[in-house]
């Protein structure tokens, strides 16, 4: 023991897979009326009049996420956010999650603590129910498997294969940020690595480190496009990067896309981190991923509507098949846009 | 490399993460109805008319599984039932499945090809969809995560908290054996290590090894209800014991049980090897897990309609709370029920 404050700590085996789970959930409220019956039986119960989206991503150490520069809570968090952006993709509405964790018993039950106490304040601010979940140990390391479902009308569903040519592109938010909150990170373990009483001054790349490590899925966006009367012709939650998402419209809906380098969402820090490290801004949005952005595309006779939102830039227009995917850069060269994605981009540069 | 078959092996990341879930998923087809788009989007939409039951379970290796005798495909075929399992035990009709895979770049495509050849047997045998999947690397081992999702009308979804004092307590099949298979198998794996020529004769043990290596859920039993017109009034999947899984409704239903020795299912296996082991065959049908058996209460006057069924067996039945939940030996004695589990069971042999 190296100091007191360990003493305290709990080992998981003390209190055994039932009283585990009873004890992480305890705390969650049941905020959905569509939610019957939540964890305590075989299974949950849930009724929803319309039909469901369903999606599951799975997080795991040392893959996704490294703890020494990740909290925990935040790590809770980011797991739920994860899978929401993908129900919000669908244009959905999300309700439910389940939760299995597997961790070794380098983790004690304050551990776990932390970790629940980011997916409950992720499942109340975006209205969930946690309404499953299994926790088992592991030889090695953490994973967190989430299951995340939605709802929405069968007319409002949006795929990412309904893109025809002439749509506008849009975008929520900036890109590229989560990517270059990365970098940061890593730069500061190297430097922790070097000299462990070093004092890192990170408030200037405040804003980027969030980005990668809490953020926020756009639940305000099948909203907004509600309200302002919208329904998108496709739509792709940007987990990989843009190239990426861009690629996967494209051939779902049998369609090119013209996107314009002068219109891409960028954060000021973004463009100031991006000269620091030497990187190519517009390479990084490109190619950057986890800005958990929505990426869709509607009719021209929408672009009204749209028009001057500050949560959403026009970034392109989709074309015919056979004139493929393209950057129309500041210079006006067209470039054709390739899948990278941010791990192929991380192994480029590492 | 040890042999020319290794050289022929391909390495995970020479198919990259989407064209991984392509290339293992593109056998599957869509058996439901309800299944509107699989995978292939952010997320798959599903129509359900009445309530859906929602379960998820992990299997992790080194904790649930040991791949030195335990087939890649019966691991795939397994932690799907152990799902399906779960949705029975709601006396629901198991839909569909997401499955979320993570392994170590030590297994080869060929080595997943076998493990998703497993969920694919399952799903077309148990008439399921797998419309969702996640394969990530992860730094050591495999691990298997998988949702569940059944539908049932509102009125026949069966909790653990309906028992009533005077019920019956029945449950399908014989219990025990996924447990002294697991004995078997771990037996066989020490004399293994000592002797690796050995040339174990496991035949009059393979009905034991198979209800642990490859057990099936029951999906008949929901079936066989609805025909014989019997609703039960609680019901829950023996996964951890009966000894657990007893304590459980006796609890949820705020009830007691009384259980008879002579009435606990035995398979003629299951007794000459406990006998061979020296193990006490009550005990680990009380508490040895796995057997994915439906246990469940029914009224009295249900009795009649299940009399004489071969899938059946009534074991006890339901009292008060206040007399607790016992079980009546042969001779006589009434010895009080407490929750161990196989985990707990497996630690005080081993």
């Amino acid at each position: 023991m190296f100091s007191n404050t360990e003493d305290s700590k709990t080992k998981l085996s003390e209190l055994g897979e039932f009283g585990l789970i009873d004890h992480l959930t305890k705390h969650f409220s049941i905020q959905q009326s569509s939610t019957l019956k939540s964890i305590g039986d075989d299974a949950a119960v849930l009724e929803h009049k319309d039909p469901i989206v369903v999606t599951t991503d799975m997080l795991v150490e040392g893959i996704h996420f490294d703890l020494s520069y990740s909290p925990l809570k935040h790590l809770g968090y980011k797991a739920v956010m994860v899978n929401l952006s993908d129900v919000y993709a669908m244009n959905a509405k999300a309700t439910q999650i389940t939760v299995s964790i597997s961790c070794s018993n380098r983790f004690t039950v304050e551990a776990l603590e932390e970790l629940y106490a980011g997916i409950h304040h992720a499942a109340s601010l975006y209205n969930i129910d946690v309404v499953g979940g299994d926790t088992t140990s592991a030889i090695k390391g953490l994973s967190i498997s989430i299951t995340a479902i939605g709802t929405a009308k069968k007319e409002k569903i949006t795929y990412r294969s309904g893109a025809k040519p002439n749509d506008l592109v849009v975008v929520s938010g900036d890109l590229g940020s989560a990517f270059m909150g990365l970098k940061v990170l890593e730069r500061e373990k190297e430097v922790f690595k070097v000299n462990p009483n070093s004092q890192p001054d990170l408030e200037k790349y405040t804003y980027l480190v969030e980005r990668q490590l809490k953020p926020e899925a756009r639940k305000d966006i099948p909203e907004l496009l509600e309200k302002l009367g919208v329904l998108p012709t496709a739509m792709i939650d940007i987990s990989d990067g843009l190239s990426s998402e861009i690629i996967h419209i494209s051939k779902n809906s049998n369609v090119g896309a013209n996107l314009f380098e002068d219109k891409l969402p960028m954060d000021p820090a973004l463009i100031a981190t991006c000269e620091e490290f030497e990187l190519d801004s517009t390479t990084v949005v490109l190619n950057g991923g986890e800005d958990y952005e929505l990426l869709f595309t509607i009719d021209q006779k929408d672009y009204d509507k749209i028009k001057g939102n500050p949560n959403l830039s026009v970034i392109g227009h989709i074309t015919e098949a056979k004139e493929g995917i393209h950057l129309i850069t500041r210079a006006n060269q067209k470039l054709p846009i390739q899948a990278m994605g941010w791990n192929s981009m991380d192994k480029e540069e590492n």
